[in-house]
Protein backbone atom coordinates (compact mmCIF):
# COMPACT_ATOMS: atom_id res chain seq x y z
CA UNK A 1 0.00 0.00 0.00
CA UNK A 2 1.15 3.32 -0.49
CA UNK A 3 -1.04 5.14 2.28
CA UNK A 4 2.05 7.28 3.86
CA UNK A 5 1.73 10.68 3.32
CA UNK A 6 4.40 12.56 1.95
CA UNK A 7 6.18 14.73 4.05
CA UNK A 8 7.18 18.24 2.83
CA UNK A 9 11.16 16.97 2.81
CA UNK A 10 9.89 14.41 0.45
CA UNK A 11 8.59 17.56 -2.25
CA UNK A 12 6.20 17.63 -4.04
CA UNK A 13 5.05 14.84 -7.53
CA UNK A 14 3.14 15.25 -10.23
CA UNK A 15 2.73 11.29 -11.56
CA UNK A 16 1.21 11.21 -15.27
CA UNK A 17 -1.59 8.89 -16.01
CA UNK A 18 -0.96 7.27 -19.33
CA UNK A 19 -2.91 4.79 -21.09
CA UNK A 20 -6.39 6.32 -21.31
CA UNK A 21 -8.89 5.31 -24.03
CA UNK A 22 -10.14 8.27 -26.06
CA UNK A 23 -13.04 9.37 -23.75
CA UNK A 24 -16.50 9.26 -25.54
CA UNK A 25 -20.02 10.61 -24.24
CA UNK A 26 -21.37 9.21 -21.07
CA UNK A 27 -18.48 7.49 -19.88
CA UNK A 28 -17.57 7.41 -16.27
CA UNK A 29 -14.06 9.32 -16.39
CA UNK A 30 -13.70 8.71 -12.42
CA UNK A 31 -13.87 5.24 -12.80
CA UNK A 32 -11.58 5.08 -15.96
CA UNK A 33 -8.80 7.21 -14.34
CA UNK A 34 -8.83 5.72 -10.62
CA UNK A 35 -8.92 1.76 -12.40
CA UNK A 36 -5.68 3.52 -14.82
CA UNK A 37 -3.47 4.63 -11.65
CA UNK A 38 -3.89 1.29 -10.26
CA UNK A 39 -3.20 -0.30 -13.86
CA UNK A 40 -0.48 2.00 -14.10
CA UNK A 41 1.37 0.70 -10.40
CA UNK A 42 0.32 4.34 -9.42
CA UNK A 43 -1.65 3.63 -7.01
CA UNK A 44 -3.72 6.86 -5.26
CA UNK A 45 -2.97 7.76 -1.94
CA UNK A 46 -4.72 9.54 0.58
CA UNK A 47 -3.80 13.19 0.26
CA UNK A 48 -3.19 12.81 -3.67
CA UNK A 49 -4.89 15.34 -5.89
CA UNK A 50 -6.16 14.09 -9.19
CA UNK A 51 -5.88 16.83 -11.81
CA UNK A 52 -8.14 15.89 -15.39
CA UNK A 53 -8.17 18.24 -18.45
CA UNK A 54 -11.07 19.72 -19.42
CA UNK A 55 -11.34 18.15 -22.17
CA UNK A 56 -12.09 14.90 -21.42
CA UNK A 57 -14.49 15.99 -18.29
CA UNK A 58 -16.38 17.60 -21.69
CA UNK A 59 -16.12 14.91 -24.03
CA UNK A 60 -17.36 12.49 -21.47
CA UNK A 61 -20.13 14.95 -20.55
CA UNK A 62 -21.06 15.67 -24.17
CA UNK A 63 -20.03 19.51 -23.46
CA UNK A 64 -19.83 19.42 -27.25
CA UNK A 65 -21.13 21.71 -30.22
CA UNK A 66 -21.56 20.90 -33.99
CA UNK A 67 -21.05 24.34 -36.17
CA UNK A 68 -23.26 23.04 -38.31
CA UNK A 69 -26.53 23.52 -35.97
CA UNK A 70 -25.30 27.22 -35.20
CA UNK A 71 -27.71 29.46 -36.30
CA UNK A 72 -25.26 32.70 -35.39
CA UNK A 73 -27.49 36.26 -34.35
CA UNK A 74 -26.18 39.80 -35.47
CA UNK A 75 -24.00 39.96 -32.98
CA UNK A 76 -21.90 36.89 -33.75
CA UNK A 77 -21.66 38.21 -37.07
CA UNK A 78 -20.48 41.55 -36.15
CA UNK A 79 -17.87 40.51 -33.99
CA UNK A 80 -16.78 37.14 -36.56
CA UNK A 81 -16.02 40.26 -39.06
CA UNK A 82 -13.65 41.64 -36.51
CA UNK A 83 -11.97 38.90 -34.86
CA UNK A 84 -11.92 37.29 -38.06
CA UNK A 85 -13.54 34.01 -37.05
CA UNK A 86 -16.36 31.42 -38.17
CA UNK A 87 -19.62 33.52 -37.52
CA UNK A 88 -21.05 29.97 -36.26
CA UNK A 89 -17.69 29.77 -33.43
CA UNK A 90 -18.40 33.29 -32.33
CA UNK A 91 -22.40 32.61 -31.46
CA UNK A 92 -21.30 29.40 -29.64
CA UNK A 93 -18.69 31.82 -27.64
CA UNK A 94 -21.23 34.32 -27.07
CA UNK A 95 -24.06 31.65 -25.78
CA UNK A 96 -21.54 30.48 -23.22
CA UNK A 97 -20.27 33.73 -22.20
CA UNK A 98 -21.95 37.05 -20.06
CA UNK A 99 -19.63 39.64 -21.70
CA UNK A 100 -17.24 40.14 -24.33
CA UNK A 101 -14.00 41.76 -23.19
CA UNK A 102 -12.01 42.23 -25.81
CA UNK A 103 -12.68 42.15 -29.40
CA UNK A 104 -9.85 42.47 -32.07
CA UNK A 105 -8.36 40.44 -34.27
CA UNK A 106 -7.80 36.85 -34.28
CA UNK A 107 -9.03 37.45 -30.54
CA UNK A 108 -11.93 37.22 -28.47
CA UNK A 109 -11.83 37.34 -24.86
CA UNK A 110 -15.10 37.07 -22.96
CA UNK A 111 -16.11 36.62 -18.91
CA UNK A 112 -17.92 33.00 -19.11
CA UNK A 113 -21.25 32.00 -17.16
CA UNK A 114 -18.67 30.61 -15.16
CA UNK A 115 -16.98 33.61 -14.11
CA UNK A 116 -13.65 32.89 -15.96
CA UNK A 117 -12.35 35.27 -18.12
CA UNK A 118 -10.59 33.63 -21.08
CA UNK A 119 -10.13 32.95 -24.68
CA UNK A 120 -12.90 31.79 -26.85
CA UNK A 121 -14.86 30.85 -23.46
CA UNK A 122 -13.12 28.26 -23.70
CA UNK A 123 -14.47 26.83 -26.95
CA UNK A 124 -12.43 24.52 -27.92
CA UNK A 125 -10.84 23.25 -31.99
CA UNK A 126 -8.10 21.04 -30.93
CA UNK A 127 -8.06 17.27 -29.77
CA UNK A 128 -11.26 16.40 -30.90
CA UNK A 129 -12.67 14.45 -34.08
CA UNK A 130 -14.28 16.56 -37.10
CA UNK A 131 -13.60 19.83 -38.19
CA UNK A 132 -16.74 20.73 -37.72
CA UNK A 133 -16.92 19.79 -34.10
CA UNK A 134 -15.91 21.89 -30.42
CA UNK A 135 -15.73 21.56 -26.89
CA UNK A 136 -17.50 23.63 -24.88
CA UNK A 137 -16.47 24.08 -20.91
CA UNK A 138 -18.67 21.76 -18.50
CA UNK A 139 -21.69 23.24 -17.30
CA UNK A 140 -20.59 22.86 -13.73
CA UNK A 141 -17.18 21.67 -13.15
CA UNK A 142 -17.15 21.48 -9.57
CA UNK A 143 -19.57 18.94 -10.01
CA UNK A 144 -17.81 17.24 -12.97
CA UNK A 145 -14.84 17.20 -10.13
CA UNK A 146 -16.63 15.80 -7.61
CA UNK A 147 -18.03 12.91 -9.38
CA UNK A 148 -14.17 11.78 -10.30
CA UNK A 149 -13.63 12.40 -6.19
CA UNK A 150 -16.35 9.99 -5.51
CA UNK A 151 -15.05 7.32 -8.31
CA UNK A 152 -11.91 7.51 -6.75
CA UNK A 153 -13.21 6.92 -3.14
CA UNK A 154 -15.41 3.54 -4.14
CA UNK A 155 -12.68 2.33 -6.76
CA UNK A 156 -9.66 2.59 -4.61
CA UNK A 157 -10.94 3.51 -1.02
CA UNK A 158 -8.71 6.76 -1.25
CA UNK A 159 -9.51 10.33 -0.23
CA UNK A 160 -8.35 12.31 -2.87
CA UNK A 161 -9.37 16.27 -4.07
CA UNK A 162 -9.85 16.67 -7.77
CA UNK A 163 -9.05 19.90 -9.74
CA UNK A 164 -10.72 20.31 -13.76
CA UNK A 165 -7.65 21.84 -15.18
CA UNK A 166 -7.71 24.25 -18.62
CA UNK A 167 -4.94 26.11 -20.43
CA UNK A 168 -5.41 29.90 -20.29
CA UNK A 169 -3.31 32.67 -21.24
CA UNK A 170 -3.18 35.83 -19.35
CA UNK A 171 -2.90 39.77 -19.56
CA UNK A 172 0.99 40.76 -19.78
CA UNK A 173 3.20 37.38 -19.67
CA UNK A 174 3.91 35.34 -23.10
CA UNK A 175 2.77 31.83 -22.68
CA UNK A 176 -0.32 29.76 -21.32
CA UNK A 177 -0.25 28.29 -17.81
CA UNK A 178 -3.22 25.54 -16.68
CA UNK A 179 -5.29 27.05 -13.60
CA UNK A 180 -8.21 25.23 -12.07
CA UNK A 181 -12.08 25.57 -13.51
CA UNK A 182 -13.88 23.16 -10.89
CA UNK A 183 -12.51 21.53 -7.77
CA UNK A 184 -13.86 19.18 -5.52
CA UNK A 185 -12.77 17.84 -1.85
CA UNK A 186 -10.25 20.30 -0.91
CA UNK A 187 -9.62 24.29 -0.33
CA UNK A 188 -8.59 25.67 -3.39
CA UNK A 189 -6.88 28.46 -1.58
CA UNK A 190 -3.72 28.31 0.80
CA UNK A 191 -4.60 31.62 3.50
CA UNK A 192 -1.44 32.01 5.43
CA UNK A 193 -2.89 35.53 6.26
CA UNK A 194 -2.22 35.98 10.53
CA UNK A 195 0.71 33.27 10.33
CA UNK A 196 4.20 34.83 10.98
CA UNK A 197 6.98 35.35 8.58
CA UNK A 198 10.44 34.60 9.73
CA UNK A 199 10.93 37.79 11.84
CA UNK A 200 7.52 37.34 13.44
CA UNK A 201 6.05 39.52 11.53
CA UNK A 202 2.53 39.03 10.47
CA UNK A 203 1.88 38.38 6.92
CA UNK A 204 -0.71 40.16 6.05
CA UNK A 205 -1.47 39.60 2.12
CA UNK A 206 -0.02 36.25 1.25
CA UNK A 207 -2.95 34.21 0.09
CA UNK A 208 -2.21 31.08 -1.75
CA UNK A 209 -3.71 30.31 -5.11
CA UNK A 210 -3.21 26.22 -4.59
CA UNK A 211 -5.42 24.91 -6.85
CA UNK A 212 -3.99 27.12 -9.88
CA UNK A 213 0.01 26.42 -8.78
CA UNK A 214 -1.51 22.19 -8.76
CA UNK A 215 -2.97 22.49 -11.85
CA UNK A 216 0.37 24.24 -13.42
CA UNK A 217 2.65 21.71 -12.29
CA UNK A 218 -0.07 18.81 -13.80
CA UNK A 219 0.09 20.30 -16.79
CA UNK A 220 4.40 19.69 -16.72
CA UNK A 221 3.94 15.78 -16.94
CA UNK A 222 0.23 15.99 -19.41
CA UNK A 223 1.27 18.08 -21.98
CA UNK A 224 -0.83 19.93 -24.78
CA UNK A 225 -1.58 17.20 -27.21
CA UNK A 226 -3.95 15.57 -25.16
CA UNK A 227 -2.27 12.21 -24.83
CA UNK A 228 -1.81 12.24 -20.78
CA UNK A 229 -5.30 14.42 -19.98
CA UNK A 230 -4.86 13.20 -16.00
CA UNK A 231 -2.24 13.41 -13.75
CA UNK A 232 -1.72 12.72 -9.57
CA UNK A 233 -0.38 15.67 -7.67
CA UNK A 234 1.55 14.19 -4.68
CA UNK A 235 2.67 15.96 -1.28
CA UNK A 236 1.19 19.13 -1.41
CA UNK A 237 -0.75 20.17 1.80
CA UNK A 238 -4.14 21.10 1.50
CA UNK A 239 -7.06 21.02 3.62
CA UNK A 240 -10.20 19.53 2.63
CA UNK A 241 -13.53 21.32 2.53
CA UNK A 242 -16.36 21.68 0.67
CA UNK A 243 -15.54 24.56 -1.83
CA UNK A 244 -16.63 25.53 -5.16
CA UNK A 245 -14.34 27.01 -7.94
CA UNK A 246 -16.19 30.39 -7.45
CA UNK A 247 -13.05 30.67 -4.30
CA UNK A 248 -10.58 31.07 -7.18
CA UNK A 249 -12.65 34.07 -8.97
CA UNK A 250 -12.45 37.69 -8.01
CA UNK A 251 -14.83 39.94 -7.66
CA UNK A 252 -15.17 42.32 -9.93
CA UNK A 253 -15.74 45.13 -7.44
CA UNK A 254 -12.42 43.49 -5.45
CA UNK A 255 -10.43 43.25 -8.68
CA UNK A 256 -6.94 45.29 -8.57
CA UNK A 257 -6.37 45.16 -12.23
CA UNK A 258 -9.37 46.18 -13.57
CA UNK B 1 25.15 9.45 -8.78
CA UNK B 2 22.37 10.95 -9.46
CA UNK B 3 23.26 11.31 -12.88
CA UNK B 4 19.96 9.44 -14.90
CA UNK B 5 17.19 12.09 -15.70
CA UNK B 6 14.07 10.75 -15.23
CA UNK B 7 11.73 9.77 -18.40
CA UNK B 8 8.67 11.93 -18.47
CA UNK B 9 6.76 8.80 -16.55
CA UNK B 10 8.76 8.92 -13.25
CA UNK B 11 7.04 12.38 -13.16
CA UNK B 12 8.18 15.74 -12.33
CA UNK B 13 9.11 16.99 -8.78
CA UNK B 14 9.85 19.83 -6.72
CA UNK B 15 12.07 18.48 -3.66
CA UNK B 16 12.75 21.82 -1.51
CA UNK B 17 16.06 22.95 -0.45
CA UNK B 18 15.85 23.41 3.29
CA UNK B 19 18.85 24.33 5.96
CA UNK B 20 20.11 27.71 3.94
CA UNK B 21 21.39 30.32 6.45
CA UNK B 22 19.69 33.69 7.07
CA UNK B 23 21.49 35.83 3.50
CA UNK B 24 23.49 38.85 3.99
CA UNK B 25 24.40 41.02 1.73
CA UNK B 26 27.11 39.78 -0.33
CA UNK B 27 26.64 36.47 0.21
CA UNK B 28 27.56 34.27 -3.18
CA UNK B 29 24.11 32.27 -3.25
CA UNK B 30 24.39 29.83 -5.69
CA UNK B 31 27.55 28.81 -3.95
CA UNK B 32 25.27 28.29 -0.85
CA UNK B 33 22.48 26.39 -2.50
CA UNK B 34 24.71 23.98 -4.54
CA UNK B 35 26.50 22.95 -1.20
CA UNK B 36 23.39 23.06 0.34
CA UNK B 37 21.80 20.48 -2.15
CA UNK B 38 25.03 18.39 -1.39
CA UNK B 39 24.74 18.36 1.97
CA UNK B 40 20.92 17.70 1.74
CA UNK B 41 21.68 14.33 -0.02
CA UNK B 42 19.68 15.63 -2.84
CA UNK B 43 22.37 16.53 -4.97
CA UNK B 44 21.57 18.19 -8.32
CA UNK B 45 21.02 16.30 -11.36
CA UNK B 46 21.77 17.42 -14.97
CA UNK B 47 18.40 18.54 -16.29
CA UNK B 48 17.30 20.28 -13.40
CA UNK B 49 15.47 23.62 -13.39
CA UNK B 50 16.63 25.31 -9.71
CA UNK B 51 14.28 28.09 -8.48
CA UNK B 52 15.67 30.48 -6.01
CA UNK B 53 12.89 33.19 -4.34
CA UNK B 54 13.32 37.12 -5.32
CA UNK B 55 13.72 37.36 -1.60
CA UNK B 56 17.72 35.76 -0.74
CA UNK B 57 18.93 36.74 -4.20
CA UNK B 58 17.40 40.51 -3.52
CA UNK B 59 19.32 40.67 0.05
CA UNK B 60 22.25 38.59 -1.70
CA UNK B 61 22.71 41.48 -3.63
CA UNK B 62 22.01 44.34 -1.23
CA UNK B 63 19.21 45.07 -3.12
CA UNK B 64 17.44 46.39 -0.01
CA UNK B 65 16.44 50.18 1.02
CA UNK B 66 15.27 51.94 3.98
CA UNK B 67 12.70 54.30 4.27
CA UNK B 68 14.68 56.48 6.18
CA UNK B 69 16.84 57.64 3.31
CA UNK B 70 13.49 58.31 1.59
CA UNK B 71 12.31 62.38 0.21
CA UNK B 72 8.97 61.63 -1.41
CA UNK B 73 8.23 63.86 -4.37
CA UNK B 74 4.94 65.36 -4.62
CA UNK B 75 3.59 62.11 -6.90
CA UNK B 76 4.41 60.04 -4.28
CA UNK B 77 2.63 62.27 -1.90
CA UNK B 78 -0.45 62.24 -3.76
CA UNK B 79 -0.49 58.47 -4.51
CA UNK B 80 0.35 57.96 -0.90
CA UNK B 81 -2.91 59.62 -0.02
CA UNK B 82 -4.92 57.64 -2.27
CA UNK B 83 -3.62 54.00 -1.53
CA UNK B 84 -2.73 55.06 1.95
CA UNK B 85 0.53 53.70 2.05
CA UNK B 86 3.49 55.78 3.73
CA UNK B 87 4.58 57.93 1.31
CA UNK B 88 8.38 56.95 1.55
CA UNK B 89 7.29 53.41 0.56
CA UNK B 90 5.46 55.06 -2.69
CA UNK B 91 8.71 56.81 -3.46
CA UNK B 92 10.74 53.59 -3.44
CA UNK B 93 7.69 52.31 -5.70
CA UNK B 94 8.39 55.23 -8.22
CA UNK B 95 11.74 55.03 -8.44
CA UNK B 96 11.26 51.06 -9.57
CA UNK B 97 8.57 51.88 -12.42
CA UNK B 98 7.68 53.22 -15.75
CA UNK B 99 4.28 53.53 -14.90
CA UNK B 100 1.34 53.19 -12.49
CA UNK B 101 -1.04 50.81 -13.91
CA UNK B 102 -3.90 51.25 -10.29
CA UNK B 103 -4.12 53.15 -7.98
CA UNK B 104 -6.85 52.85 -5.45
CA UNK B 105 -6.85 52.76 -1.30
CA UNK B 106 -4.49 50.01 -0.36
CA UNK B 107 -2.65 48.87 -3.70
CA UNK B 108 -0.55 50.56 -6.18
CA UNK B 109 -0.08 48.53 -9.43
CA UNK B 110 2.68 49.75 -11.34
CA UNK B 111 4.53 47.85 -14.20
CA UNK B 112 8.03 47.77 -12.95
CA UNK B 113 10.99 48.95 -15.30
CA UNK B 114 11.99 45.37 -16.09
CA UNK B 115 8.59 45.32 -17.51
CA UNK B 116 6.56 43.29 -14.48
CA UNK B 117 3.19 44.38 -13.84
CA UNK B 118 2.58 43.75 -10.28
CA UNK B 119 1.89 44.99 -6.82
CA UNK B 120 3.96 47.55 -5.47
CA UNK B 121 6.53 47.20 -7.91
CA UNK B 122 7.58 43.57 -5.84
CA UNK B 123 9.24 46.17 -2.87
CA UNK B 124 8.52 43.72 0.06
CA UNK B 125 8.50 44.53 3.93
CA UNK B 126 8.17 40.35 4.87
CA UNK B 127 11.33 38.56 5.74
CA UNK B 128 13.39 41.01 6.24
CA UNK B 129 14.63 42.46 9.69
CA UNK B 130 13.85 45.76 10.72
CA UNK B 131 10.44 47.25 10.33
CA UNK B 132 12.11 50.10 8.09
CA UNK B 133 13.62 47.67 5.60
CA UNK B 134 12.08 46.86 2.24
CA UNK B 135 13.69 45.09 -0.65
CA UNK B 136 13.73 45.84 -3.77
CA UNK B 137 13.25 43.21 -7.06
CA UNK B 138 17.18 42.54 -8.17
CA UNK B 139 18.47 45.14 -11.29
CA UNK B 140 18.79 42.07 -13.40
CA UNK B 141 17.75 39.22 -12.68
CA UNK B 142 18.77 37.46 -15.85
CA UNK B 143 22.10 38.00 -14.09
CA UNK B 144 21.58 37.24 -10.87
CA UNK B 145 20.10 33.43 -12.11
CA UNK B 146 23.12 33.45 -14.64
CA UNK B 147 25.46 33.92 -11.58
CA UNK B 148 23.81 30.97 -10.00
CA UNK B 149 23.64 28.58 -12.85
CA UNK B 150 27.57 29.37 -13.17
CA UNK B 151 28.33 28.61 -9.53
CA UNK B 152 26.07 24.22 -9.76
CA UNK B 153 28.46 24.13 -12.87
CA UNK B 154 31.42 24.86 -10.95
CA UNK B 155 30.40 23.41 -7.70
CA UNK B 156 28.41 20.07 -8.40
CA UNK B 157 29.45 20.03 -12.28
CA UNK B 158 25.95 20.02 -13.34
CA UNK B 159 24.38 21.67 -16.10
CA UNK B 160 20.90 23.15 -14.51
CA UNK B 161 18.75 25.57 -15.35
CA UNK B 162 17.84 28.27 -13.02
CA UNK B 163 14.47 30.27 -12.24
CA UNK B 164 14.08 33.13 -10.01
CA UNK B 165 10.26 33.43 -8.63
CA UNK B 166 8.46 35.78 -7.07
CA UNK B 167 5.20 36.14 -5.50
CA UNK B 168 2.61 37.84 -8.15
CA UNK B 169 -1.51 38.47 -7.77
CA UNK B 170 -3.46 38.03 -11.43
CA UNK B 171 -6.40 40.42 -12.67
CA UNK B 172 -9.77 37.76 -12.15
CA UNK B 173 -8.36 35.14 -9.58
CA UNK B 174 -7.98 35.07 -6.49
CA UNK B 175 -4.68 34.16 -5.10
CA UNK B 176 -1.23 34.77 -5.70
CA UNK B 177 0.92 32.11 -7.45
CA UNK B 178 4.28 32.24 -8.39
CA UNK B 179 5.83 33.67 -11.82
CA UNK B 180 9.25 33.84 -13.16
CA UNK B 181 11.02 37.05 -13.03
CA UNK B 182 14.82 35.75 -14.21
CA UNK B 183 15.98 33.09 -15.94
CA UNK B 184 19.34 31.00 -17.20
CA UNK B 185 19.89 28.21 -19.19
CA UNK B 186 16.98 27.19 -20.66
CA UNK B 187 13.89 28.20 -23.04
CA UNK B 188 11.72 29.19 -20.43
CA UNK B 189 8.39 29.35 -23.25
CA UNK B 190 7.46 25.49 -24.40
CA UNK B 191 6.59 26.04 -27.74
CA UNK B 192 4.16 23.46 -28.96
CA UNK B 193 3.08 24.80 -32.45
CA UNK B 194 3.37 23.03 -35.52
CA UNK B 195 2.99 19.91 -33.42
CA UNK B 196 0.20 17.85 -34.20
CA UNK B 197 -2.82 17.00 -31.65
CA UNK B 198 -4.26 13.63 -31.40
CA UNK B 199 -6.58 13.83 -34.61
CA UNK B 200 -3.39 15.35 -36.64
CA UNK B 201 -4.44 18.95 -36.81
CA UNK B 202 -1.87 21.57 -36.24
CA UNK B 203 -1.97 23.20 -32.88
CA UNK B 204 -1.52 26.87 -33.85
CA UNK B 205 -1.82 28.79 -29.90
CA UNK B 206 -0.37 26.25 -27.63
CA UNK B 207 3.15 28.06 -26.15
CA UNK B 208 3.37 26.99 -22.58
CA UNK B 209 5.17 29.08 -19.89
CA UNK B 210 7.28 26.63 -18.87
CA UNK B 211 9.27 28.55 -16.29
CA UNK B 212 5.85 30.14 -14.68
CA UNK B 213 4.54 26.62 -14.09
CA UNK B 214 7.73 25.71 -12.92
CA UNK B 215 8.32 28.89 -10.47
CA UNK B 216 4.29 27.73 -9.07
CA UNK B 217 5.36 24.40 -8.96
CA UNK B 218 8.47 25.34 -6.43
CA UNK B 219 6.00 27.61 -4.52
CA UNK B 220 4.60 24.20 -2.88
CA UNK B 221 7.27 23.32 -1.55
CA UNK B 222 9.37 26.68 -1.04
CA UNK B 223 6.22 28.47 1.30
CA UNK B 224 5.96 31.57 1.78
CA UNK B 225 7.13 32.34 5.08
CA UNK B 226 11.13 32.74 3.66
CA UNK B 227 11.66 29.17 5.50
CA UNK B 228 12.67 26.98 2.68
CA UNK B 229 13.83 30.10 -0.38
CA UNK B 230 14.97 27.36 -2.71
CA UNK B 231 14.03 24.31 -4.71
CA UNK B 232 14.70 21.73 -7.27
CA UNK B 233 12.47 20.74 -10.00
CA UNK B 234 13.39 17.56 -11.65
CA UNK B 235 12.35 15.62 -14.67
CA UNK B 236 10.88 18.93 -16.46
CA UNK B 237 12.08 18.55 -20.43
CA UNK B 238 13.31 21.55 -21.39
CA UNK B 239 15.64 23.42 -24.63
CA UNK B 240 19.03 24.64 -23.16
CA UNK B 241 19.98 28.46 -24.33
CA UNK B 242 20.26 31.75 -23.85
CA UNK B 243 17.33 33.36 -23.28
CA UNK B 244 16.30 36.34 -21.30
CA UNK B 245 12.78 37.18 -18.95
CA UNK B 246 12.00 39.24 -21.65
CA UNK B 247 10.67 36.12 -23.42
CA UNK B 248 8.25 35.94 -21.03
CA UNK B 249 6.64 39.73 -20.91
CA UNK B 250 4.19 39.83 -23.51
CA UNK B 251 5.04 42.98 -25.59
CA UNK B 252 2.07 45.85 -25.00
CA UNK B 253 0.72 46.22 -28.02
CA UNK B 254 0.16 42.33 -28.43
CA UNK B 255 -1.61 42.16 -25.12
CA UNK B 256 -5.24 40.83 -25.68
CA UNK B 257 -6.37 41.87 -22.43
CA UNK B 258 -5.46 45.41 -22.01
Amino acid sequence: MHDLQMTMDDGVRAIPIPGLPEIVSGENIGNLISDQCLMNDTPPCVGDLIVVAQKIVSKSENAVVELSTQTPNDEAYRLAQIVGKDPRLVQIVLDQSTRVVRAVQGVLIVETHHGFVCANAGVDHSNIEGDETVTILPVDSDRSAEIIRGAFLRRTGRKVGVVISDTFNRPWREGSINVAIGIAGFDPLQDLRGTEDDFNREMTTSVVSLADEVASMAQLVMGEAGRVPAAIVRGVKWNPGDHSKTRLLRPANQDLFR
